[in-house]
């Protein structure tokens, strides 16, 4: 998953990406760059880590000009290695482009095949260094012409701003799949893929980039277009559910609220007798705030989060139970003995965190647990750009709830319909819901790897 | 403020206590290290930065042997330099000794001097090496003998480990300024400052280290000693307003419901009629949830945290206005506009944070905006290890509630009072309240700083 | 100026490679790069530096196989960034292939103009660069013939070592320019631009490759073939004056015993009546010695070189005179004081340094110093890979030789000629001498900067 | 083997420090450090490495002060940490003082004890830090008196200086062993363990520090005392032999013609029949210079070296035979081969490398090899600061000339005898020969180890 920021026209421009990447941080928390423009050329600097340990004063420094896009990455396609960082920077005829992208590309296999065999030399692993050749190989004499030609080659969902000289553009794809908006600065336009980034710099939201729709940004303003043939909507709920930040608006609607929603339809459908309900922290906070509200049942934060969790950790042997989840969360034996618990959490992907959590529970004295998930069973691996495991490691592609609840120990599990999840999120619009029910919007040619392949016989 | 850790006869015994530093990080990022013996010689690993930063794979292998103790800080005395970073390990007459130390000492300046004179070279400015060097000239024969010998002659609060060859002591202070608990785990000794260091690991919680205790841990197990004068008890009150973890019990209390009651109690006594309650995350949370639970005022999480804020933030410029809050939290409008809120947080130091938030809630729509604190206004500096500014910077040291509350720009604000903070947590034992009331338990010969002197004219 | 190695079919081809560069260090210290083929991809590791400091134990691990190319740099073009360190390894749609290129090609921007407009992406400034998007590019489907057809495009000087999974290929240019030889260690074919490179690694030196030649090595053993058009041969002069090691043999002959010649033939042309022979060391060892031996004067290690002169230096401030010099050299006034000195170096370049050793001579109490350089006066830039100033700064270039004694405070200063030099290296080649001469061998399109247009006027 | 460097009262103290270090990296390539005085205080930089390594800009800056202090080390005592690098720098009762050491003491064990036995802790192995223990112990009230009371009560090999707040003290002990002179440079005045130090910076050679002699510098100039008892002089022979720089003037002789009249001495005593003589570069080149003089046969630099020999090397498999030297040397085939040789070298240690430089030069086609050291055999290990191997790897110790030849694979050896070093040297000061007669000067308590106990035996 990543997530991207552009600025144009502000005289601390990479200093306000570098402020905008950091709101961002919980999408990609691998890798981070930036790029900016004086007019004359752009200037780069990207690195594997944490927003706030790569860029630095003097890095900031060094990256001049009153324009830039910035990328936090967490990889989809592309390993771990500092080739595939975004953004993408790269010379050509026509000057200098860069580009940070957010999404999934499904044809992308397919598309270097044919740029290879025209002499394209590839750097990256990236699905999206395919789209700077395709730029490249434009005979368009316009920037915008130029991307909005290769940008109708590519198939799948993403979100995307371009930086050149003199330039800014922002682009969404028309199934609208990953959030995109615009705000205002300052007098300056800014991009980004969630709203707290807007909060955090102060500056104003003024709407969605809408789906399909071309923003080109440049001294004259903003432009829009809307180049691309049209195609039914499908922007990601799992964007509500688990991955954008609470305070974010996202198309058209607050991640909290709508998370407290699902907490609440959780309670009206599977209530339960019980003396408490707590959250999995941090994600499931809202929901679990909305199912107390709805039941009356007190909320507790019987689960405590260590927040210093770093990034590398070395695993203890075998004599240390449990330890993937202690490392992150304690239970309160003091608030749990004795207790009947309702526990809410935003899904289930493996099940072996859950496992986890019930009988951390158990064993600080809860004399029930009872799960809550806030979104109907995960079953189906996301082609969109989130990255989920393949469909063998979904338990609950293979097993039936009640298999589940026997698994994680619980004394009671349920998920929220499909029906309820799309109610609580409100039915206006149409939403991608693959991971839940395997309706893929967009066909794909790129298989992900053979053990996938038998998913779609089903 | 530190944290301190140890474990004897484990075959993993570095691992162990990098874990155990892992749960005591909030009490110190600045800097951690890890002494080991592998019963011939210490091996020792240090270093600025995060405990999961330092300790990889490859440096826990060279810290080899069966006993460790280690150490988390935040500076109180001595800067911020490697060679002030504990544990302290030296090599002398008698073999080599190492010492993990929480606390302050308040005749360190003195001690030091007559040290000095003696021909004494210290290689820090930490009150820490006092320690070793009084145990390098003690003439006594046994580790513990020398050990106690030094520390009669040191005056403050501490609580400390020590590790050598053969043997780890742990003593806590004859005040019990600081915690110290005793764990077991499979079938070894630890020693931890708090009890979250136990569940991490999943070792069992025995009891405290009693104040004035020294407890020597050999082959031959646990021996217990009361060597030094008895003293009035003065455990530190402000570790379960604020500093412990919740999930950890210390000095025989569980601090989440302690805090919570602390919330309860607010509620009892400074009620208000509001549409919601919402902590100044993550450590007004219990706080909050007790307020609410009293009140009956519906819990909401109107602040948002970022978790991903590093240790090194560059600056904006001016024109980011609130800035140094807005990097970690951000007001939900959503749940906020045309609502009156009660924000409930730990404690007030300086203003200006609680200031930002109180104008950022406003900012997000909040109607009124009740500021309910959890601990008597902080007016006097800690002399016991805890960081604080000096007097002049706190603002209850210098203005009155009524002040502070125009200050803050809030409609109404409301601190506990001294008796309400010691019935919330518990009458029977006796507290170190010097932040609230200024009476110092320990009279000291170090004078900090100059304009800290005035304030004893009080 | 740079250096290159390649091996094929050797079980520690990478370590082999690594040593191969190690004696190739003199020709380039700024950059080192090594590719290896373990028969199904290519392994990389470059960075900044020196061949030691960049080749640990562990990186030559990661670089398996059986095959491996090797190079070092002193930047010709390009500037000194990472991106610009050869070798340049590539993915492209026949598979990896890496090329590792001494020399410099004339017609480079041009030809990335050209491929630029039909598509191309650059990522460096190098002109090596251009060579893989040729090959890439080519419609032809053996690796030799795709090799061949794209080095039939470019123009200049060229001695190129490639890898792919399953071969190596030696290329040199029509022309000869730079020296590139064969040699057979352990029953496996090597390839280096010096001799010397053998003897570290015990090879046997088989012969050279012949300008124009291209040769093929693979597990079948090595293939010559020549397809390139006959063109006069114009082997570069300078590589025996000073850039090749004196222990090589290139161009057939050793660097040593011509240098020696040239010493011997300047002090039977420009003899003079002094106390002793000394050399500027350590490439004017053995003209001195050659000048020595012919004249009878005594030779003298009068100046002392410090061999621990770092890359970087600080400068001091100007009340340290001639420091530039000093911190390299020092005047023996034992041997010195009162005697009448020739002392001899292989070229001046923009005199500045000549002049400083004058005058610590002087200071150091010598009566007299003649000065001999054992070569013509460089009046032209190179542009086919040696790195010269513009014209400008060569002093020869501008003034006199007469001119240039009283610059250097001199008591007297003599040139080999052109024929002299010709004379002593062996008649039967042509060589290019056009830094002596400004007779370009190959014409050029690509002008190198605004001053050295000036030149052609000439 | 160390050096030592100091200057007092000069506006770029510590540039000129770090350049006059530079000129003594071949005294110690391990490690370097720079201790400056602004007056008030002293500031430390060290670190492993070279010196143009380790003193980048930004470093020199942050050494403020008119006086600085510096070394470059080479472990004799001590292991290679950077605890172990000089100079020393301590806070003590009276102030900061920092010492750098070029030497050994010989009865460090046991005055180690003693301190330690009275509480004094050690931070490091290094025999220096006994010196500054000694000085913080001492009760006399002059920084001078202090430093002497603590040299009087350290034996061994010592040439030292001091730096505190205010002035810098420089002695060298009363046997003479190790070099230092007292030079002057714009004003201030300078010490260095070698002249080429003095060439380096542009300083005017005053004299040498006498044996016994503390020379102490402030703002009142320069003072002299002898406050130690008169002992034989014992200044180390083998500083002409190898260690010293040829351009510098140690114990009032130049190296460089100290070592041509021993390798002319070698000629006259020890002539040979042959073709060229030739020098093991570069120590052996002013011998071999002078044994050409002598005899009227041919110099030829037959052997070339690599200059780019890196600090760590990474050792190929057996099968590239003769690794060790060929890394470092070259012979010249063209130029030996069907040749009868003479082989200069300084000195032979265990005779390994000897033994691949004659087999190398046979194999480069030599018909004679005439192997001739100007040194007598090395048959004891120094104690006084020289890093030697122990008595049973020196091969001298063991084995008798004729034994060494055939091991050599040479045609003939030679040593210069005991006397005839001596007449070469000049024969009006008495020199320590202990390496080369077993004659220790200074009786000692330390033993280094055990096998080493055997050689009193002799």
């Amino acid at each position: 998953m990543c997530g991207i920021f552009g600025i144009f026209g502000h005289q601390e421009a990479a200093n306000i990406t570098y402020l905008g990447l950091y709101a961002l941080q919980h999408r990609g928390q691998e890798s981070a760059g930036i790029v900016s423009s004086d007019g004359k050329m752009l200037h780069l600097h990207k690195s594997m880590g944490a927003v706030a340990d790569i860029f630095k004063k003097d890095v900031i420094k060094t990256l001049k000009g009153t324009s830039a896009i910035g990328h936090v990455r967490y990889s989809t396609t592309g390993g771990s290695l500092l080739k595939n960082v975004q953004p993408v920077m790269v010379n050509y005829a026509k000057g200098m482009i860069a580009v940070a992208h957010n999404g999934n590309l499904v044809n992308s296999t397919e598309l270097r095949t044919v740029l290879e065999n025209k002499g394209s030399i590839f750097q990256s692993d990236m699905d999206t260094e395919i789209i700077v050749h395709l730029i490249a190989r434009s005979k368009l004499s316009s920037f915008q012409d130029r991307i909005v030609e290769a940008m109708e080659q590519v198939s799948g969902a993403y979100s995307v701003v371009f930086l050149n000289e003199a330039r800014m553009l922002g682009i969404r794809d028309p199934y609208g799949f990953r959030p995109l908006s615009i705000g205002k600065f300052q007098g300056s336009y800014v991009l980004a893929s969630e709203t707290c980034s807007f909060d955090l710099i102060g500056a104003e939201y003024v709407r969605e980039v809408e789906p399909g729709e071309v923003v080109l940004i440049d001294k004259n303003g903003l432009k829009s277009f809307k180049p691309f043939n049209e195609v039914p909507l499908a922007p990601c709920i799992f964007e509500f559910i688990y991955f954008s930040r609470p305070d974010s608006i996202i198309f058209g609607r607050n991640v909290y609220s709508v998370r407290k929603r699902l907490g609440a339809e959780l309670a009206k459908i599977y209530p339960v007798e019980a003396d408490m309900v707590i959250p999995v922290p941090d994600s499931g906070v809202p929901a679990a705030i909305g199912y107390s509200e709805e039941s009356g049942i007190p909320f507790e934060m019987g689960l405590i989060r260590n927040h210093y969790v770093g990034r590398t950790f070395i695993e203890p042997r075998q004599s240390i139970r449990h330890f993937g989840v202690k490392i992150k969360l304690n239970a309160l034996r003091e608030v749990l003995d004795g207790k009947k618990v309702v526990v809410v959490d935003d899904s289930i992907v493996r099940g072996t965190t859950s496992r986890k959590i019930v009988k951390m529970l158990k064993k600080a004295g809860a004399s029930e647990v009872h799960v809550r998930i806030s979104s109907p069973p995960t079953r189906f691996p996301c082609f969109y750009g989130i990255d989920t495991p393949t469909r063998n490691e979904l338990i609950a592609s293979t097993h039936s709830i009640e298999e589940i609840n026997k698994y994680l120990t619980s004394d009671s599990l349920a998920y929220l319909s499909v029906a309820s999840l799309v109610k609580a999120v409100g039915r206006e619009k149409s939403y991608c819901k693959a991971c839940f029910d395997g309706k893929y919007v967009v066909g794909f040619s790129d298989m992900p790897d053979e053990p996938q392949m038998a998913l779609f016989g089903n």
